[in-house]
């Protein structure tokens, strides 16, 4: 039999069920003119995902149902399958009535649903909260496509040690669509691949792997949807960080079977395959895979620009110190939303350098973006005498500096007030961790562009930017001198932190890795470093609670994925 | 038989487990005194409650088994049951090792643990993601006491509809214990008297429901603790929002049993019960419930006080405006900490009234704490001097009202850096829900004292407050002047907001009931009322996301609770 696949690697937005919508529907449109015989489309794809609490709502709900049935009305001649939200009221034991949710797919043929898939293994780790919410399913279906079997099965599903995926190919599926809305970090497209490959081999079956795409919050979907061939060859790609309606054709033959009854058989009833032209046009396209840096890089411009357009912003703004991370977060905000649409803030203070000023100027320049400059240090003074009284003959200490950093936060938000430009907060995952930043100062704004990138790889991401630009767009200078804050004379980040280099594998340890304080020495570090590392990183945790959501690359990022207490008496060693 | 069991109902930390452990010893060594046979502790008492991603690390798992080992060495002659993670590695269907962690309790009698039980219902709703660390347990345990029989569950065990107290009951158990690390809201003891005696009447058993108690982070466990005996009469309580270490007495008979192979038996061997003085001593004491406002302002009392202690802070600043926000967290702060500990700012602007001068005044003369005036308008002026260049001749608007609320917030954080003294932030939950709060303005602090507090009950406390005290610690002037933020001229809160008394009933069915706007115009709320009310609400929850913990006191509070996106397309109606 001739089969033609399409698949919806859209960019949902949570919440958006008319936006959803148009997308789908412009993808089954599209499909149905290429004459393809199903279309398939994300976990939650009516949704978006996560839809966190919102799941609460009885309105939610009922919305998200509503949309299900739009989309069952354009699926005449196609079979589409489409993740949603479904609620089943049912029976306890002392005969209570109560609802549970699924996180499901529903099977939709001659504009009926004829079955719906409830994912079975819900992940609760990581960013994932998934039982909060959902009931797990437990029927393994597997569908008759006039002699031709699939089988699908949600996102977690094909990770589990018991996917269902090897139920349904011991019962006749050569084909299994698993959807998915899977957050990126780095390199998981690889790990991704190497499961896709284990499981063809496994189950003798083809695997099409269709993932989202787009910035949610904290998270990135990388689409790059995956279609591994039965002898474990990847034969086709979606694009990476872009939404994509890709095709697949597949000439399938029917298993013969020695059926169990474990799963959940069901008839596609009058199903014909359409006439294909061009059959085999689609059965391998390739996109590339990115490199690391690349790869890091166009997760962050996603991810911005996703979160500003979603939240209905059209421009930013960036405090710009002369330093890298300002630099870092520029660059990538020109690339999400246009030079047009960012404007960056030089606010000097007595301890602002001459070079930070040029430089600070020349990537401007380079850029192509609006810099003002506004000196801090006459509001500084009005500080200071309003706190003299109080303050009497206390040596400066952090207060001063701090009070510095909280009003270049002050003026950032009085752009964004005046103007509507939401404020990139410019703060790396090193001093984020180490609690090397301010409060309502440098971690004030409403996204924190590179929150998960350590500093090292900070550095990383701008020769890469450079060296693709084929210009010195962020000027060498930026990237040669020592950090600093400028809140202090002659203050440099070396003073308070280990070099980034050696801080950087601790925190990886330690953030990453949950190792303890005995552990880390284990490997090489110093006691007294460590103890200092990790002292500064559990004592900064009232900080990171307070500061903007910023876009997950790692595998333990600082947001949801990591739920540390506040209050915490944990001190080992 | 003659029993005599101790409950140590204490005020555990998270991670510091010396703490916990020495205050598990005194009870044990008070126990012992007393010819107590058991002696009971709440969940987690060893690690506290929630450890949360502090369960990721293997050296935290040691260190809470290092603990337990210390614990059995002090039980020779008396049974300990004590809450604790257990670590246990397990094959899974592939023979891949993997570790597992349960919320267990031990048992230990002479020197040794003789049984583990595992939590088998885990929470992981509301402020709980217990499925996110523990796998559930599946076994049902009955001890045979010398022929007196007994149970034991964990928290949530009691809660299901098929809790294993009945199948415990079914088996002989007469008396069931409960140990709990339970977080208060609002007349929750009065849900969890009602369940315990419908628990006691259907099994026929004595309950005894032991609580934690204490602040952590955004909850109080408010103790309280029950026994209800099998008859369905409450017949001992712990005390409410403080430690206790109380006893009962009991005189146990055997049940004949018809026993069913469901439950796991187990004999303590070697067990005596000892000889008491005074038996039935300690058999009906019971502590008076507190009436509703008392009750919120004793948790929001002990959870400040809590919070300020175990982050090792002595002292408290609190921004005071001459409002009913500001006045009632320096009361519960006075209250909690003792009037030396608390520093109060008045920072008042040109728009700042006269009457919230001498109110602020007379309040802290009233509370006998230290007041500073620091006049913000020489700073405001410096601010728009700095951003005159770029704001041109644009009208003033919410931008310059909120660069004074963040001066504020600079000002006070400025003072909390050089004094150590934490920022205690003054929102209301009608503010932080609707987002009329400025974000690192008067959002600004370490902890949010009423942020769970709707502006109406706000006055409700500062009411219940002064007449306990018998004085007008709060003038009368505070709580009878119309609302305002004195950001510019004349402005009222009602030129923003409903009335207090509506718009708290649409935040109550919005946030706490999960209502759409077209659910809460049928209640009877005009729609363009309610249209504005929740886009407030969902527009400012990227505010919210940023602002300090706070202390649960409602069912759904603005924390962990209530996980809104940030992204949210979702506006029906």
């Amino acid at each position: 039999m001739k089969l033609r696949i399409a698949f919806g690697q859209i960019n949902a937005f949570v919440g958006n069920f008319q936006h959803n919508f148009l997308k789908i529907k412009d993808c089954i449109l599209k499909a149905k003119e290429r004459s393809c015989d199903l279309v398939v489309f994300p976990e939650l794809a009516i949704t978006g995902y996560p839809p966190e609490d919102l799941l609460h709502k009885e309105g939610f709900i009922r919305e998200n149902m509503s949309y299900v049935k739009k989309i069952v009305s354009l699926c005449d001649n196609i079979i589409c399958l489409v993740g949603f939200v479904r609620s089943e009221t049912s029976r306890g034991m002392r005969g209570k009535e109560k609802d549970q949710l699924y996180n499901s797919a529903a099977l939709i043929h001659k504009k009926r649903i004829i079955d719906i898939y409830n994912k079975i293994h819900l992940p609760n780790y990581g960013v994932f909260d998934e039982k909060r919410y959902f009931a797990p399913g437990h029927i393994i279906p597997v569908y008759d496509l006039g002699g031709i079997f699939f089988g699908i099965s949600i996102c977690e599903d094909i990770w589990a040690e018991d996917t269902p995926l090897f139920e349904q190919s011991k019962n006749g599926s050569i084909i299994n669509i698993n959807i998915n809305a899977s957050p990126y970090y780095k390199e998981k497209a690889k790990d991704r691949l190497k499961r896709m490959k284990e499981i063809a081999l496994k189950t003798g079956t083809v695997i099409c792997y269709l993932n989202m795409v787009g910035g949610q919050d904290e998270v990135v979907y990388d689409g790059h949807s995956l279609i591994v061939d039965n002898k474990g060859q990847l034969v086709r790609t979606g694009k990476q960080f872009e939404e994509d309606l890709f095709f697949f054709d597949l000439e399938a033959k029917g298993k013969k079977l020695n059926r169990k009854s474990k799963v959940h058989l069901v008839k596609i009833k009058g199903f014909q395959p359409k006439e294909k032209k061009d059959f085999k046009k689609y059965s391998a396209q390739k996109t590339p895979f990115y490199e690391l840096p690349q790869e890091i890089y166009t997760a962050l411009t996603l991810g911005t620009r996703d979160y500003v357009d979603k939240n209905n912003f059209k421009k930013v703004v960036i405090g710009l110190s002369g330093g890298i991370d300002s630099a870092l977060t520029t660059l990538i905000a020109v690339d999400a939303l246009g030079k047009k649409n960012v404007t960056a803030l030089f606010m000097p203070s007595r301890f602002t350098s001459q070079e930070s000023r040029q430089d600070a100027e020349t990537l401007a320049r380079n850029l192509g973006i609006k810099l003002h400059t506004l000196p801090i240090d006459d509001i500084c003074s009005s500080y200071l005498r309003s706190l003299e009284q109080i303050f009497r003959d206390l040596p400066p200490d952090i207060t001063e500096e701090n009070i510095q950093a909280r009003i270049r936060g002050n003026i950032l938000m009085a752009f964004s007030n005046k103007f509507k430009a939401l404020v990139l907060a410019t703060g790396n995952k090193s001093e984020m961790s180490t609690g090397y930043t301010t409060l309502y100062g440098d971690l004030a704004g409403g996204f924190a562009v590179i929150k998960d990138v350590p500093k090292t790889l900070v550095y990383q991401l701008v020769h890469y930017r450079n060296k693709q630009s084929k210009t010195e767009l962020v000027p060498a200078r930026i990237i040669h001198k020592a950090p600093t804050a400028e809140l202090k004379k002659d203050q440099k980040d070396s003073d308070t932190l280990p070099p980034y280099p050696l801080l950087d594998k601790i925190l990886f340890l330690y953030i990453e890795k949950y190792l303890t304080l005995p552990e880390i020495m284990k490997k090489g570090f110093q006691r007294d470093m460590v103890k200092k590392v990790i002292g500064m990183v559990d004592r900064s945790e009232y900080k990171r609670r307070q500061s903007p959501p910023g876009i997950k690359i790692s595998k333990v990022a600082l947001g949801k994925d990591r739920r540390m207490p506040i209050t915490n008496g944990f001190a080992p060693g």
